[in-house]
């Protein structure tokens, strides 16, 4: 049982405002904000303001793989559940192919009754389906299982995560023109880049909710998530959301590719390996107030933060301000549903004492997210995909927030 | 009663796939679609692919103001619900102000108890809420009106509406905290362009879902759609959510100001002019196919659009491939919700007779989207704000796409 020591009327209703801090004038004044002038013209493609500039950070390459890295998606300058296509996280693992749709196309072959083989113009001809989803990989995180805690901001550390609403044909519309042979247990997904990225799903998977998905947020795919199409996986680890899907073949067993033997595979604690873990686990963070911002004053803060879990909708977040020992239910601020990003908040009174913000998730299936010392003792030592540890923010008494391990 | 004059069998039912033309392949070679070649490198703000360019078009200066104008969304280029930031409609009274939000304030005032003025950083300490809404302009589809049917795509006659999700401050903590006195029961919204341009809000309408909108699609507002803050009204016409918010006043009557006594009022067929029609028009299109597209071939067509409606969710969409005189009813491809835009579809199939293709939206209000002769005899012949006709395309049996009048 959680013992609760501290005092949560730190803690203010979830929903209510009652700030104090904010400045009263007496009168009104022109105060000299209004633009005297003519502002810029109008243009055909929009731009973010220099004010609030938003990049992709933790840009890595990886030093044995020229085209190999990861960028993320910066979680601590955004709000709401939806990532802009430009910020949404990125990996690959031989650079982003520039490809011709009119050059391209898929083919379904194995055991099915009749090879297909498909253009993107075909494709545009088959119904359509639209979901908000997540999309996270499955390496995300992986820098809160190293030893020592990395002062970094919440999207460097957690930011291989993103939301979007993603548009695309069901796979079992193609499937079942081909024809799905009884022997069929397995689809192996292949991209175009160089590196042929391949990956097996479970029919039972794929039978399901996944799709070939044309559209991102509304706009045909960008190259970098796999124009002109890419297997999405609702729920599931990024890297079998194959990119510019170009084979799709169906067979009794899985391929056990190089991605699914030395690869994403999770080393537990007994020395055994666990294949094929593909759903992403319940799990949460706050991303404001988070690693590498200072609280500009004392008083209330808005604590605003994502959960999200591959095994359904987000049921709760709670939040604790001492490291656990207490908890409060934060507000769901945007709608939750199956396999979507979901915005919390909660307001918090700050009053100049150190601090450890922390939040935690629970999914409708009752999969409630776990401490890191919890999360890091199911895989071995070794293994860091799959993590989703609480994170620890500390606030220390000027108010600066850092990473840290409890 | 609606005369079903017309052999239904060209509609499929909605949901499933039975497409004979894919194109089969005896056995699986390497087609060389496939990358042999690493790719780009990543970058921290990603971009559209150029085989896949979308613009906003159909951008207009007014003649005799400069800065205003308006660009719309490529609505045939577009699927799913979202419109990325880069691609939603604008309209600028006196262009685009670069505002620093750091010298920006809000300040509330009139009938309040007391004067209150907030900053960007004050904002941002509240309570924030995140939905998916349409903005529409009320000026959308007016080209519509005009004595002749014009030749355009679908952006063109119909973009100046968009869907995102927006995040913001609950308009109501802020006056609560101010105090309403019981005298007020209309705000008097200013933005702080040149323009100053500014509009009456009832406080019925204001109080309940009304917010001062920080984020739109997870970022903060681009300076075209108001940053750093515009007020957000959901489902009444788009010039009521003030950008670049800087002033709201609270009295007892609305302001009466230039934009709603020369401007936005809608001239009634008997000579009386509508003031204050906020709420936008249950109303829908067909994106695809739609004007100056070519049908690539016979066979199956996704019909695909968008409805929304200003009073509340969409509850129906219905197809005619026969200029209304038989209606089927459309599949809804992503999940309705009240104010925002809701993406229907229908495969139908085209066998190379001309036809003309219409769709009708009903909103769960009971609101039913009218005829264009029954939309425009509601309004002066000189009126065309608020246009919510049915949008006819003809197909002809080349399968060019034109918009005509039925």
């Amino acid at each position: 049982m959680t013992q609760r020591t501290v005092d949560r009327r730190g803690f203010l209703k979830a929903g209510t405002a009652v700030l104090a801090g904010t400045l009263v004038v007496p009168l009104l004044a022109d105060d000299g904000t209004s633009a005297a002038s003519l502002g810029a013209p109008m243009g055909d493609y929009g731009q973010p303001s220099p004010f609030a500039p938003a990049r992709r950070e933790g840009i890595g390459a990886h030093p044995q793989g020229p085209g190999a890295g990861a960028s993320s998606t910066p979680l601590q300058l955004l709000n709401g559940t939806v990532t802009p296509n430009s910020l949404h996280f990125e990996r690959h693992h031989s650079g982003i192919p520039q490809i011709d749709p009119a050059r391209h196309t898929l083919t379904l072959y194995g055991d099915v009754h009749q090879p297909l083989q498909f253009s993107y113009e075909d494709l545009l001809a088959y119904p359509l389906e639209t979901h908000l989803y997540f999309l996270e990989c499955s390496g995300n995180s992986y820098r809160n299982t190293l030893p020592d805690a990395q002062d970094a901001t919440a999207g460097a550390l957690n930011g291989l995560v993103s939301g979007a609403e993603w548009t695309g044909v069901p796979l079992h519309y193609l499937l079942a023109e081909a024809g799905i042979k009884p022997r069929a247990k397995w689809l192996i997904a292949e991209g175009a880049d160089a590196s042929a990225n391949t990956r097996s799903v479970p029919l039972s998977i794929a039978l399901d909710n996944v799709m070939v998905a044309l559209y991102q947020n509304g706009e045909p795919l960008r190259p970098s998530q796999g124009f002109p199409m890419r297997l999405f996986v609702p729920g599931c680890e990024g890297n079998v959301s194959i990119k510019w899907l170009t084979a799709i073949k169906l067979q009794a067993e899985p391929a056990y590719t190089r991605e699914e033997t030395s690869k994403y595979t999770d080393l537990l604690e007994d020395g055994r390996a666990e294949m094929f873990s593909l759903r992403m686990a319940v799990k949460s963070l706050i991303t404001t107030p988070s690693g590498r911002m200072t609280l500009p004053r004392q008083g209330v803060v808005e604590i605003s933060g994502l959960a999200w879990s591959g095994h359904g909708s987000i049921a709760k977040v709670e939040v604790s301000a001492d490291a656990g020992r207490s908890w409060v239910t934060a507000q769901l601020q945007s709608e939750p549903g199956p396999l979507r990003l979901t915005r919390f908040r909660l307001p918090w009174r700050w009053q100049g004492a150190p601090a450890i913000l922390q939040s935690r998730a629970l999914d409708d299936q009752g999969n409630l997210q776990p401490s890191r010392d919890a999360a890091l003792a199911r895989y071995s030592p070794m293994g860091f995909y799959h993590y989703n540890g609480i994170q620890s923010w500390q606030v220390n008494a000027a108010g600066e927030v850092k990473n840290v391990y409890v």
